[in-house]
């Protein structure tokens, strides 16, 4: 009996002991000890403490977290838009008149000066036709080829290398300690979906993001696909957020991080509700290893977050003095 | 010892134990021996056997579930329509006028011709007067008190308890082999998110459906609001559902139940992934314990779909032939 006892236990209870929650010694150990590390810490040690007064149930322990600049970098521009130019210059080759018709020229010329010149009307022309016109199965392999091959400029590593190590343990953190993380993005939904499961361990009905219209079509050899619409359908960003969470998640989350302005609404909803919650950004401090910017930065812009999180007692992570190593890629 | 591998069986492996697979005599017990019930435990068998050529991995052991008449009743009309109506009766006293203005003097006299007469015009005004501008969570509370108190006509009983106890034990089943469960409903997200976790074990983030547009506010006092506008966003009906599966869920499911036309592109949509799939159909052939009706039904019709069905292979169970019991709550 003890041996079928022993076997039953090796078998049905032994995973949910080694998976069990890590001790506080073993987690997030590329964050140093700082206020950030112990505000997380205290929080998840509050609402996980079954008959204190901070207890939430494990169905709502519901973590959300921003992409761009809070899990992996955004610099020198979000990499989906490193993407978009990239696949110009691969379709480059079947559309000559690129080369001297805008934006496409700039792309090609590599004209930043000249991109930027051309505004939002230029950046929808190029995300038509590097996001649309093809179906959504399509899209998905193209993306999956560029996430295997593209490297970034200043580090020449691929992009899904330039992860933060710390973000990468903070949601297995959560995850042991019974919540559900979800990313929630104001990038492409099916542009994030091709990788989130295998880096950040977050499956694809876990991801909220910006969408496009998709219309469903039945091709003559009764094989139907969905295609990618030239309509943008929602945008997952600033006061999209709390509605792309209500959409896809129907719960408030209880803990929420982001980086930037984007992210204020999301971190409003999540501290509006009762009970515990935790509120953080992170602060891109480490020009070194990563990049410092913040109020003045067009991209990820930090500016009415962080007033806001100053005076509501928010976190905010200095990640040059909070985190041991920045990229999970570094030795 | 011995009694501490046990305290950890009980504490650790007692649930998985309790909760794991049912083997094949206690699984579908309200499923009576025949086409279905045989479809779905051979394909379980074959999908979940590993090394066996159609094995699927648990990460795409996805499932849906249409709700109306698959998972519930759906007579005389759907039930969200019901709590429309009553809804309206609710408003009435705060409404003089509604008393000789239609569409809600039909309402009001309980006129179904009327009603009828009014087509889609009168029936969005009631689900613009019923299901908009107020917030989503004082929407939630009104559905929730409805949910509890309202009773179905024909059953006097709450709607909850006109779920089909054959499709209670399904999901059930399911998930004992690692699959996930969804709901893809045409009904709207919001009403069905209040009851689907207690009643199906299915949380708010496994339910897809129908919405309006969300507009995020702040008000005065610092508490921000997510209002119902009355604007409609998405229909998760028709070619809407495959969109809404991958718009939602992001991975093409392998196992799909439905039971009318409005499930048709699911059905096509789960049918076109590559290896072993499960494309189901209920069939509602049984007017004395609850109705029934196909080909010429005005709510629920199945026509087109069940041709389909016929020509492709799928699985059609026959209500009254394949299922011991209907409903959930029948002694």
């Amino acid at each position: 009996m003890r041996l079928v006892a022993w076997l039953l236990l090796v078998i049905f209870g032994g995973g949910a002991l080694n998976a069990g929650e890590p001790t506080k010694d073993e987690a997030l150990s590329s964050w140093n000890e700082g206020p950030s590390k112990r505000a997380i810490l205290d929080f998840v040690t509050r609402v996980t403490q079954e008959g204190g007064p901070d207890y939430v149930a494990p169905a709502d322990r519901i973590a959300t977290f921003d992409h761009d600049g809070t899990l992996w970098a955004e610099q020198s521009v979000y990499f989906q838009i490193m993407f978009a130019m990239d696949r110009v210059r691969a379709l480059a080759p079947k559309h000559p008149d690129w080369k001297t018709k805008q934006p496409f020229k700039a792309v090609l010329d590599r004209d930043i000066k000249a991109l930027a010149a051309l505004g939002e009307t230029g950046f929808l022309r190029i995300m038509a036709v590097t996001h649309t016109g093809i179906t959504a199965d399509d899209f998905t392999k193209i993306v999956a080829d560029w996430i295997n091959t593209a490297r970034h400029p200043r580090f020449n590593r691929l992009y899904t290398e330039l992860v933060y190590q710390p973000m990468l343990e903070l949601p297995i953190y959560l995850r042991a300690n019974s919540f559900k993380t979800f990313i929630v993005s104001g990038g492409a939904i099916e542009f994030m979906r091709v990788f989130t499961e295998r880096v950040y361990g977050i499956p694809p009905e876990q991801v909220v993001g910006s969408s496009g219209v998709l219309r469903y079509q039945m091709q003559p050899n009764y094989k139907p696909v969905l295609i990618k619409e030239g309509k943008i359908e929602f945008v997952d960003d600033g006061p999209g957020k709390p509605v792309g969470i209500n959409r896809f998640i129907g719960k408030r989350p209880v803990f929420a991080f982001g980086n930037s302005d984007g992210d204020q609404q999301m971190l409003e909803w999540t501290a509006a509700g009762s009970g515990a919650r935790f509120m953080g950004l992170v602060h891109h401090t480490d020009a070194e290893r990563e990049w410092a910017y913040d109020r003045k930065s067009y991209v990820g812009r930090l500016d009415k977050a962080w007033d806001e999180a100053v005076k509501r007692g928010w976190t905010v992570t200095n990640m040059k003095t909070e985190w041991k190593k920045i990229f999970a890629s570094e030795q």
